[in-house]
């Protein structure tokens, strides 16, 4: 059959939709969905092989129809295969190939099937790979930051409040924290494959179902999917799927955005608390000595156009009647671009927290300023005079008074001076005073002793590793 | 004490805020937070009995502070209770006031906690009743739903898909098709649950832990929570439960701006498929005939409200740094909202689908109107004989094409006629061309044969009503 | 000069920025930017001609430099010029290939300039050009919408609010209301182009501008500028440009959204009040009879897009603190894409619009349903009988209830009854309760009397028309 | 007449709206829309005084109206009105009150009106307003960044790219860059403003005019709006106005986040660049010693909200069919808050601003690190030894290199160390390697030179002071 004739016999009776001009401009999506390819081929040969179990099409003209689509799917890989405009999107460009190929039987496979219920499926099906790939990826950017974690487990920084030295902290607790937050992300994208994977809307025809004993249970199972969809105006309708991804990319991005501003800061001069490796920095065009954090403020920069794409898609889904609308075609440009997005700027902040080196001394004397054991101090009063906190509270913040009129530190204040204050304050106070004793002192579950760090970066580590997520 | 010597010993050393001006109004919470008053005192109370059981407060003072928290809560309830917006927020406000009635003990009950892992843990146990709130809600709607479907299981309207006329379907389908997307929300949000249940940050303090020996496991077994928080600077900085929240409301919002859409579509002249029932309804100021949907319409529109809500929170926490940073004080605002807008749309949703009065002969009508039975024609063609689809798809047409040019029906048109297409047709076609049959035949799984939608309904029911979550 | 030294000498000293890899992927906006290359040519031609007058570039040397850029500026047109991602973006490209074709003396053209200002410049220069396109663009909107409003300003058609048939209308004076709807966003892109135009920060320099004797005021001017940047740091560091031109096409596309929304109502079976024309619909690959408002519908989902452009951008911007940083290399693919969206959408719903047919009897039908001349009954009770507007509202809400009972057109109540609410109403009354006479009573200024549409129209055309922008 | 009695003769024929229940809770606005009451009344005055001249109301009964509404806006103001949900909205609670107090003639004030075309009207009245507020509060804020800019024209500062220090620039500058970035601001709610104020709805009616003999230039004028609206559709479906001040306001918003950030960085500890005035920190329930940038993180983070609320309105608005809808209703809670939000940061920021101490011995000493002075060099081997930029930037990095492995400033390099990179380099190039040098040559238009910062602040001053804006 022609190539002519095969995009006739595929596009069938009433349809002549226009190639050239703005309607195809505005209408094609074969430039975008081609990525699809492998998950529609996928969908055919499940829908193809249950018509053949069902009787609904031959032995003969099924094993034609596989051997077909076995051939475009090479074709498609080796880039010799000539995507055309004319014929929109994906599905009708493999049908004319097919039918260019095995001749009027590729007008078999789309019985009891619509482009509907088979762009649902596949784009499922892409979406499910999707979210391996950040799982495995935000697995990765974990044990990066363990890594830094177990190695700086000791290392004392300043934890910031409003950015303000506030208590001194392990800088491998700093690290730990996010492996919490990539831990919820991976938890929300586990959630949502389970969504993705729960239906398969494969059967559901345009809108209706169909009239054919299709088996709907055994091209489900053949995908992987758990279940078949239950209704079939909302399998063709639902993109809570994409939805359901872009919100946990966002969140995700949001959470790379927090420690893209942190490194940026961390490496700016007055900080100096980490240098970065040198592969994700670049030069200027004017000033020779710099080297900038690029890498850094791209991620946390894209945030924006991950967000962008939930905003841009569920837009789309407002207020759109049921069922299939076109509407929903606006639907797979913002996962990809969202998917290479995200998968992108977690790749790179793996590189970035694998290859920073961290300085700790500078660390350490920023932790030394801005008196940041003034609570070890309150809560010495607590523990050992018995001070209710508030006065205790009360009480230091006097004494924080007088080493700032002194310019000193609140280690560095003569037990005289203390004493002033609150007499029965003794030389033992001096021993929480320093901020390695103030680390040290956080033993609390989930706090910041080095030792507690450790054990946590351990957990987290083996928690990673484990084949099962917990 | 005074309340001003209560509100200077709560307030401590340093801090002296504002109580009027800018600075006032900008910083201020208590306008807001205070609905969090019952989740504040919840968390006081297993902090209190925590800290006597470890040794750190004493029975004697422990029992003064548990009682006063009791006042202070009937206090609160009974509307008897002076907020100050001097005091900030809810925090010091309960606190000042337990200054009042039991004096300095009061200024133990802060020993080893901060405002920061206080709010948290309020926050996270709002969040955790207002998912409880929506799920019942959600489970509401999903109720009348089923109702309508088992009331219209063979109730014959037009399947749209562009909204044009594709396919007849069972009314009862149609809104089952929504029971599956309030599903997935449900879905969605007990997953949402588990994770803003997982970790109490309760004993992170302000953000590095605390050196008293508190348990924080009995604090949060004894609020509800799975475990403790890991990480203390993660549980102070942390509002992915939030952001979780409002993308799980967001995506709700949008399937009750479909149904919204669908109901003023439903309700117009040209459609008229459904009644609104009066009370769901408003008059026209101008306009003394009309009967609006206005309820419909506002559901459609709060989409953008809650979506908002996720914006607004989304881009304060994008690019913010470790740990506790005052941005986050605008996460209970928007929160707050999109709790309140979805309870509320969910519930006017439900009265306006319990209440809507179906108009079966319009809705048969429209099914009539656009060949809607020309799949069953195509189908018919392939199954009787041995067509492939696309040559039946392609047949269809061209007998589409002389029904229109007759001006007539699919299966108005005589048997000769047909057959001047396809010699091979027989008079066996007329039983699949009647919309009645069309929807019959449909008995694939998930598909619209009433049936499929009677048995669908009957398991939706049952799994709506059952304790356990599926 | 070698193309391996070309691009050393272009790069300088310390910056070394790697080709491959996650960094070259993350980093490299070659891909995007190469868009500006005649903007980034005339740049530097500018800049060029500024240095030698001013006596900073030999003749030689900035003749030699104008030369090669004209070469650069042909093959990149002819598509024979080799972008190198290795080469990061659009202005490296260009100053290497200027070395490998005139030499050490390509290096004399960055003297006092950045490529933060230089990019800066480039990008207003699109956006200069982007707004003039859509402003032709949705001038031929406006056009195509006034000879639809002129062929139909006396067809009736049924006005609705809330969706509910509210008062008959002319149809034409419905395309007017999109007519004003653009005409805002035409101002609005005129008030963007004037702010664009403003400021050339071209000789900001990266941040602090220069100590070269430089003159600014010249390369604004011949790149068409009102005046140059007043402020360098803000120079380098804005991006309102790129955000009020996205707030202007995401309102723009706002208003294709609803004229979207309503093809797709009107192409409708219910509603059949228009035909589009063939080239805007597509088929269905499973429902033979289906003519799908594809085009319609994908304007109205693209709104989602180009807002989700406006997001993205905005949370790029959200918290950066100055001056030039990476984050807003995010800038140019949400602009480039909105731009490309915004002007396809124009012109697809300009042949839609231009194509249409409307079916002036559907129409009409529809506007007598629904009582649509209840308010000029109670118009003639307030200006014939002076009863207050209120109580003549009353008493029409009285009447119409009767013609429901009675399922008539309230011009099809006999008099008797009309006077049983009302004793006072006189046969007169009958002249206002026919659809064409409420239309043609509309005569205010605004209203949706024919000759009222048909003066706007002409109006319209001629603001429209007239060269300079009222 | 009766509160009961007035209520249902304002209600008119068939509405009669639920007071109570879940349609009162989502249809009323009174809590929100009361706020238009000055605008609402002044509409009303207008309208009425337009009916008396037109001869459609009587005199005396137009002068009841007036004397009433003048009644009603009294008790309004004095907090004496009774606002009733029942009443749904501040429309009908002023109409009711009206016939309590003037009796049946209160009917006449709604001939030739809608609440349509009322609110729209009233809606801009407070828009407008707003504005004005606005541009003031941006003026002052102008004003304190221009006060610090002239204060601090030659303080030496750090200019960053990337957060790197980059180039030395005179904090002066730094702050007019801000004064630009508002001027933009104030530019585009000017243009807003005019188009807010081109067109007056009153008088479009429900949607489609009315055939009373209205004059609308009247009411317009009286309102102070330029012109009536010219289509009466257009008119009552029309929210432009909010959108474009939402995303004035967004994009204000925006330039005070990146400015909030600023201020969170310059009074951290690494920092040190500013001390913020008492009064907008606050302090710490648990870390004594901490005085904490709240109000400028808060700055920071309602940028959310304010974009939220673009957000939330944008959406309402997508897809939505003419003329009136319900949904626009939730128009004005977002505008409502995002100029409550706006507002307050502004007043906030200007205090912030004026009351922030510049610490100048911290700023020069950071600007000194970096080797910020590179470039100056490499201008000098441009200017002195003529050689080409890129040659010059070469060996500029190679000198930056010598002093990175010595661990020195540039200017501590010795003259034969220098030489070692470039022979010809003699002692004159020390003249511009140090900090105040190189921000004193930097004297192009827009530069960071003090004398170039005075000039521009006495200018930006002028400017602002000016009546008519530029």
């Amino acid at each position: 059959m022609s190539k002519k004739q095969a995009a006739a016999a595929s596009k069938g009776g009433a349809a002549k939709n226009p190639s050239t001009g703005v309607m195809a401009k505005i209408n094609a999506s074969i430039d975008v969905d081609k990525r699809l390819y492998t998950h529609d081929i996928a969908g055919s040969r499940a829908h193809c092989t249950m018509l053949m179990e069902c009787g609904i099409v031959s032995e003969e003209a099924g094993h034609a129809i596989l051997k077909g689509l076995d051939a475009i799917e090479s074709e498609i890989a080796a880039g010799g295969f000539a995507f055309d405009a004319a014929l929109e999107d994906i599905h009708m460009n493999i049908e004319a190939r097919l039918f260019e190929l095995i001749g009027e039987d590729a007008g078999r496979l789309h019985t009891a099937r619509s482009r509907n219920d088979q762009v649902a499926t596949d784009f499922r099906l892409w979406v499910r790979d999707a979210l391996d790939t950040m799982d495995a990826r935000l697995a990765s950017l974990q044990i990066a930051l363990i890594d830094q974690a177990q190695a700086h487990a000791a290392t004392v920084a300043p934890g910031f409040t409003h950015l303000q030295t506030a208590q001194p902290v392990s800088f491998g607790h700093h690290m730990l924290a996010y492996v919490e937050m990539l831990e919820r992300d991976r938890g929300r994208g586990r959630n949502c494959r389970a969504r993705v994977n729960a239906d398969c809307p494969l059967g559901a025809g345009a809108l209706a179902g169909t009239s054919f004993p299709i088996d709907r249970e055994q091209t489900a199972t053949a995908l992987g999917f758990d279940a078949a969809s239950r209704n079939s105006l909302d399998a063709v309708s639902d993109r809570d799927f994409a939805l359901e991804f872009l919100a946990f990319a966002a969140i995700a991005a949001t959470h790379l955005s927090r420690l893209g501003e942190e490194i940026v800061l961390w490496s700016s001069q007055p900080f100096g608390f980490v240098t970065l490796d040198e592969s994700f920095t670049s030069g200027s065009s004017m000033l020779p000595q710099k080297r900038n954090p690029d890498a850094a403020e791209l991620v946390r920069a894209k945030t924006g156009r991950v967000f962008g794409a939930l905003t841009a898609l569920l837009m789309v889904m407002k207020g759109l009647p049921l069922a299939y609308a076109k509407d929903t075609q606006e639907d797979k440009e913002p996962v990809f671009d969202a998917a290479d997005t995200l998968g992108l700027c977690l790749v790179a902040m793996t590189g970035m927290v694998a290859g920073m080196r961290v300085e700790p001394e500078a660390m350490r004397r920023a932790a030394a300023t801005g008196h940041a054991t003034a609570t070890d101090l309150a809560d010495w009063l607590v523990r050992v005079l018995d001070m209710p906190f508030r006065a205790a509270h009360h009480a230091t913040g006097r004494i924080v008074a007088l080493a700032e009129a002194k310019g000193c530190t609140l280690d560095a204040l003569p037990l005289g001076e203390l004493q002033t204050v609150e007499p029965k304050i003794t030389a033992d106070v001096f021993s929480v005073l320093g901020v390695e004793e103030s680390v040290a002192s956080r033993t609390s579950f989930g706090g910041t002793a080095p030792e507690r760090v450790r054990a946590a970066a351990a957990e987290a580590r083996k928690r990673c590793l484990a084949k099962e997520p917990t």
